[in-house]
């Protein structure tokens, strides 16, 4: 099959989460010995779990952090505070172990898989899975980032990433990226799908002044008006505007819907990714659980978009997958409590029947 | 020495969390491959702890949560939706494994120490420390829920409780409770320490209706008037209005701050105990974080009170330590990350002086 070919296939194989389910374990969760309703939102966990994975006993011990490398062309327009080459550095933070996803992902018992998807220069170490689609993109801000086709392998090598996750057990995957000048293509995306304004979508990203923050603006307004019309169809927005990893990341989400897997969205980058995917299919939705609200001011926006609401609210703003991985500990102790926890019968105690 | 005269030395013993260390943990922190700040408030549980144990290397690995249960004379008012039995029900339901706190705690990696502070009828099981204080408080509509001796014994006791786990290693104890009718005890102990009115901070618990909790709400109108007049000292509050597990909670947040150990609180219960701690001594809330703002309304004017945002709100109303186990995971996560991530310097990644 072509690239296309293995999107368009996953596509049509995404379907709803199990509503039978969800609504089984809800039933299950009544007769625990706690009053209804009153873990709250890991309730909600645990039965949206059921509905995805299509059983009464879901499992997510198996679980896996994807963090997704690559450089943007846009880079070029000095809309960072950091410097193109921080992108390979810290992929090789990530393979040393290092960063702040390594000891995050370790907490959270979580797997990771480091992908260069397209650092400008190969990050050639045995640690990172090299699925370069390029050296980076191309500057958006003079023409597409990448072509349909180099679109259409950054999103089959997030797919068969996902479909290898499920072959190996994984439950629950997380998404995390890494790529400096992505806030700048993530307002972007963010921008053309929602028709909201690239200056209320635009922060300061890892760190910028408020000049540098107006000059992205105007970078980002350039870049639609000169490269993606409003209305496009989100695949075609991705390859105008997006990164090598965002793709991959919209990969990621859409091979683990089809596959009945969770996907764990992180902060602003990310939930652009998990948007497109939703864009793409709605179904795409039920699989996927928004981790954190991060400080990025378009993130909130995302979040509404993708309609569930985040786990955590901590003003972090790091990406790599580290709100993700916070979020997947909330999500295995639903797993748990679900799994784990006895009913008023089976334990002698006494029901109010409410 | 006397359980009063042990209370006198521990209150005198808790000295404000280092200034120093807390600082010194910022510097470190910005020097870590991330931007500044991008961990938000991760970052402030790290300097904390530093703060707390007055050290540069902080460790939680070992952490225990304290279920303490105790049973409530006010319970004969009817003003719970379960009967008085199932505070018995559930600590042999805690000793079989079955609850959620058992779930929740395994995932923390956190121990489970379960105490009997007077439950109606002793729990006799080989997992339960038996620290009774009585059968049960007196009903407080009717005089003092507990006799200054018995709340000086409970308050010790948790105190004891604080200074074997500190001398074990601990470095974060979990608040947790069992007791049927014990957020009417909860209502009442918050009303007259903030001044605030029974009626806007009594809530439905584990789930009355509209006019259990309006007589729920007189029985604390009542107590109050009758038993304890505001404006009292706290631990004279804890006697009039509290319960045996209140006051040994209180006991743990006093004896855990003594010794320089984090103490995470859970839903509103176990709030309002470490907030009698904090009025009892202010230098307590340097030691207290908050993990989850539960719908029980009195706990949002509580954790004002204590003074720390709390860390999660996921809508739970359980106790038993279930929002601190969840809130545990995150503090865990923020040692992590403070220890094992790499320097700017150290993993070669150009920093952006920002």
């Amino acid at each position: 099959m072509t690239h296309e070919q293995i999107i368009k296939s996953t596509l049509d194989a995404i379907a709803p989460a199990s509503i039978e389910h969800f609504r089984a374990a809800a039933e299950r969760i009544d007769n625990k010995t706690k009053p209804r309703g009153s873990l709250g939102r890991l309730e909600e966990l645990a039965q949206r779990l059921c509905g995805i994975q299509r059983t009464a006993e879901p499992r997510v011990d198996k679980r896996t952090i994807v963090v997704m490398a690559g450089d943007h062309g846009v880079a070029a327009e000095g809309v960072s505070a950091y410097p193109r080459e921080v992108t390979a550095q810290m992929v090789q933070n990530f393979a040393h172990g290092g960063a702040a996803i390594n000891a995050l992902a370790k907490q959270a018992k979580a797997n990771l898989l480091v992908v260069d998807m397209g650092v400008a220069e190969p990050v050639e170490v045995e640690f990172v899975r090299s699925v370069r689609v390029g050296p980076g993109t191309r500057n958006f801000r003079e023409g597409p980032a990448m072509s349909s086709d180099e679109m259409h392998a950054a999103v089959a090598a997030g797919i068969e990433i996902s479909i290898e996750l499920a072959d190996s057990g994984v439950g629950m995957i997380g998404l995390g990226e890494m790529g400096i000048a992505n806030t700048t293509a993530s307002s972007a995306i963010t921008s053309v799908l929602t028709g909201l304004s690239p200056e209320e979508l635009t922060g300061v990203g890892t760190g910028i002044d408020e000049a540098t923050r107006l000059h992205k603006v105007q970078v980002i307004r350039d870049a639609i008006a000169h490269n993606c019309p409003p209305g496009d169809e989100p695949l075609k927005v991705l390859a105008c505007l997006g990164g090598f990893e965002i793709a991959g990341l919209v990969g990621v989400a859409l091979g683990a819907a089809s596959r009945h897997i969770a996907v764990v969205a992180d902060g602003f980058i990310s939930s652009v990714a998990a948007l497109v995917a939703v864009r793409a299919t709605p179904h795409a939705r039920d699989y996927i659980f928004t981790s954190h609200k991060s400080v990025e001011p378009g993130h909130a926006r995302v979040l509404e978009e993708i309609g569930h609401a985040p786990l955590l609210d901590l003003s972090m703003r790091l990406g790599e997958g580290t709100g993700a991985a916070l979020a997947m500990q909330l999500i295995a102790a639903a797993e748990a409590f679900y799994r784990e926890m006895a009913s008023f019968e089976s334990a002698g105690v006494s029901d109010s029947g409410k």
